[in-house]
């Protein structure tokens, strides 16, 4: 069975993972970006490239898998912003 | 000497404690919030509450303290935008 300590890092690490995708969704189905800060999804591009490099260095399954989602996750929101309504932000 | 793998994880510790920071700012500068997905940082707040449960549980400082900051920062994006600026919100 699992320890339930390592449940609550799961689900932890499940919504750090997916937390980002309803902010894509909102901007795919708006076509609006304006509001949303790109420092802050670059921060936390940023900062799942450094859990990812941890959970490397620690051999960390759990670590790795949810900052490759995340990192993906948080690169949709970038290209969104920056490429695919990059109009948006110029106006 | 601290180690290097933790040097890497205080970095990283950083980056998640401040990201939603940027996005406060940016709030507060534009006065607009409506492009921004509640849903998203409602995910990140669910999100850094296991994580400190979870540090609690392992007690370990560095996930803790960077989880309060966190929360903290998460929770001036949701203020702002769902009691600050509602208005925005509703029209």
């Amino acid at each position: 069975m699992i320890p339930p300590i390592e449940i609550l890092g799961l689900c932890a690490a499940f919504f750090t993972a997916f937390s980002s995708l309803p902010q894509s969704i909102k901007m795919i189905r708006t076509k609006h970006t304006r509001d949303v800060s790109g420092v802050t999804f670059s921060m936390m591009f940023i900062s799942h490239l450094l859990w990812l490099s941890y959970g490397i260095f620690q051999m960390a399954i759990s670590i790795i898998a949810s900052n490759v989602v995340a990192i993906t996750m948080v690169s949709l929101v970038l290209i969104l912003k920056y490429i695919v309504w990059k109009d948006e932000e110029l106006s």
